[in-house]
């Protein structure tokens, strides 16, 4: 691990609660509009959607389209599934940026703050570039250096992103680090070469969580918050 | 004006003083091995080579080389023309990596500062991601987002450059402004619908600088430091 130069995360779950953040936007949105819905629902829903939407992508279906757009087709699909009246383009573009604007997990930003004195840190996200600007900004998150799916024109799993990360900051894959609360990110990593670093969120997807709740193989480290990687790797 | 969200840099004499601390850190390395050369004029003719090795790949005469491999063959080409022996294949990747801890002009970070609490602030930079991350680390540049050449796999002048960055954060040029001490860089941005400001550097190229000291048309901001520059944003 002495070798690790670049710890790069994966965001979505990893540093921003993101369903925690989107239920208690929408409430206060809704609440503000007075448009009742089952905001969790919708919520769950559009995380949902967020795989597939990547897959078509991925697989050839759809041309190169960013998070953001992804996001926003979804949602206008799920707003008329769950039966939600009255909002104009204008709501529905504000609803789609506030993944611009979720919150970390309590140890996120101490975490990232320590690591960085010691390692590179920066994300590996499926979020696009001005996404994750807008995040960093508003979550506090002291990225050295932010890698978007709209750089590759991919999305992970795909091996352009692990790679072209490492390829542009001129490292060996064993020199880097991602940092995932999920096993399956780890694996494709791993597959191609990366360390790897597990932070659980038990709570990512609420209280009925079943997958990632702990880690599924011997990844290089298996932490317990962010702070606690920065911890085992001496920073 | 105030429609301006992002202010992206150009680094190289912009932010950063490649000259003076380049001249510094070859003494020292001269005096460390005792090697004698005439390291200013070293330094002078390495700044000189950079443009004609970009324009080769820029013209199609090379495949896409990073700027980190194009300043280590111009080092290697004059340090045979300055006639300097000893130097291992360490040493010239050492003294290439020079360009990764170059010292930032005294208003550089109290401006950047000032200037993310209102403005997405960015490089626009010819630099390599690589390069990059280890100059602002070591600078303390405070980036919200990185804009590399090899993200473009093309160097400004070139539109892919500065329309590729507009185009990451999903912005209009005209939303995006270009801040450079070099009148071409913004004569091209503005060419392209990006806001532009000059920030003079009139020592940038040593006592006797003749190009680019003083604003070369009517600029949307002509300051007087970056600093200046956030003054006049409102930042």
């Amino acid at each position: 691990m002495t070798e690790v130069r670049a710890v790069l995360f994966d965001v979505f779950g990893t540093v921003v609660d993101w369903r925690a953040s989107l239920i208690a936007d929408l409430q206060r949105f809704g609440e503000g509009r007075g448009i009742a819905a089952d905001w969790p629902a919708l919520v769950d829903a559009w995380r949902g959607a967020y795989r597939p939407s990547m897959d078509r992508v991925r697989k050839g279906e759809q041309a190169w389209t960013a998070l953001d757009d992804l996001h926003r087709a979804s949602l206008v699909e799920l707003v008329a599934r769950f039966g939600i009246a009255g909002l104009s383009e204008a709501d529905i573009d504000r609803i789609t940026d506030l993944w611009h604007r979720l919150r970390p997990w309590p140890d996120s930003v101490p975490g990232l703050t320590r690591l960085k004195r010691r390692f590179i840190v920066g994300s590996l996200s499926n979020g696009n570039v001005a996404l994750q600007v807008d995040l960093a900004k508003s979550a506090g998150l002291p990225w050295d250096v932010i890698f978007a799916s709209d750089h590759f024109r991919h999305f992970k799993p795909d091996a352009e992103t692990y790679l072209g990360a490492c390829a542009l900051l001129r490292l060996p894959p064993a020199r880097v680090m991602l940092a995932a609360a999920h096993n399956d990110d780890l694996r494709a990593a791993r597959s191609f070469g990366l360390a790897t670093g597990f932070i659980p969120r038990p709570d990512e997807y609420g209280p009925h969580q079943r997958r990632d709740t702990a880690a599924e193989e011997a990844w290089d480290v298996v932490a317990t918050s962010i702070e606690d990687l920065a911890a085992r790797l001496g920073a």
